[in-house]
């Protein structure tokens, strides 16, 4: 199946401010898969088939957990059969039903 | 302190399909709060102090629940004292940071 | 509704050890509350009706606010019509199903 | 890094009730899996090396789809260099701790 998920990572033994290079090296994994993806405030949307998407994870974690004795990731997904081009048009449905 | 959520709210019961109209009704309480906001393909992320930010949340439950027997709902929450223009900072600062 | 939510909150300027802690805290104002709950090892499931939940959720980011530059909460959030003593139920649910 | 995890999982075609049955058939994979795991009111809990556990949420994810248009799922996690025991050692720590 299709599925979008919005991704958090990032290591809990680094004090509380400069973890934005940590989610960058992250984004940078996410940048080199290919697969389409959002940067959000709170998280980054991927979209693909599963395994392509689990496995971009999978890419994040072994990225972080070189220089990390602690990491802490959130994970949503929302798996939808038949779905094409799914962040674009779950905006757009939403985004089209505004008052 | 200032927050930024991430925010997904949607009924269980009424089928996988047709959410959007759900997630649409949930924006809209979120629009007429005048707090930033963001939406994204996997929630809504919106911005302020958390007394607003939760009045929002509260305001989207109470949205739902009218037509709802069983609703869904998931938040992260970051909070930083003397954060300002959070969304916008943290997404500048990731972007500005990579590759 | 009655709802059941599943709550984490730790702060993020503390390292990544030592936050069980602040893990009690928050488990202390859950105690407080009188409501029914379940510490659970990657959160806490607490049961009630939506007003109860949110303010002892409330009562949590208050507590630990008092001494952290920077929080992180996820809260999932389960809302049924006419469920009573639902956190047994669903785990009895799910048991009665097994293999 | 040994990790833990809290797992949810469930379809978002079926209706609002009888969702247990999907449960009960992804906590089968991960009982069958051998790793530790918990059962909590909203998720369950999974202890054990990064790829050990996310291969059992790749083996949940195939078992819900078989059956399934929609599915929804999030996931925790918490890794931590050199943790052994760690569901167990968590709640210790946190209970020890309480007033």
């Amino acid at each position: 199946m299709a599925v979008i998920i919005d991704l958090s990572i990032f290591p809990l033994d680094k004090g509380g401010s400069g973890l934005s290079s940590y989610v960058s090296r992250a984004l940078n994994v996410i940048k080199a898969s290919g697969l389409k993806y959002r940067l959000c405030p709170m998280g980054t949307s991927i979209e693909g088939e599963w395994d392509e998407v689990m496995g971009v994870v999978d890419a994040c974690y072994r990225e972080l957990e070189k220089d990390s004795d602690r990491l802490y990731m959130t994970i949503k997904v929302d798996a939808r059969k038949g779905r094409r081009d799914g962040m674009n048009q779950k905006l757009h449905s939403v985004e089209s039903k505004l008052a």
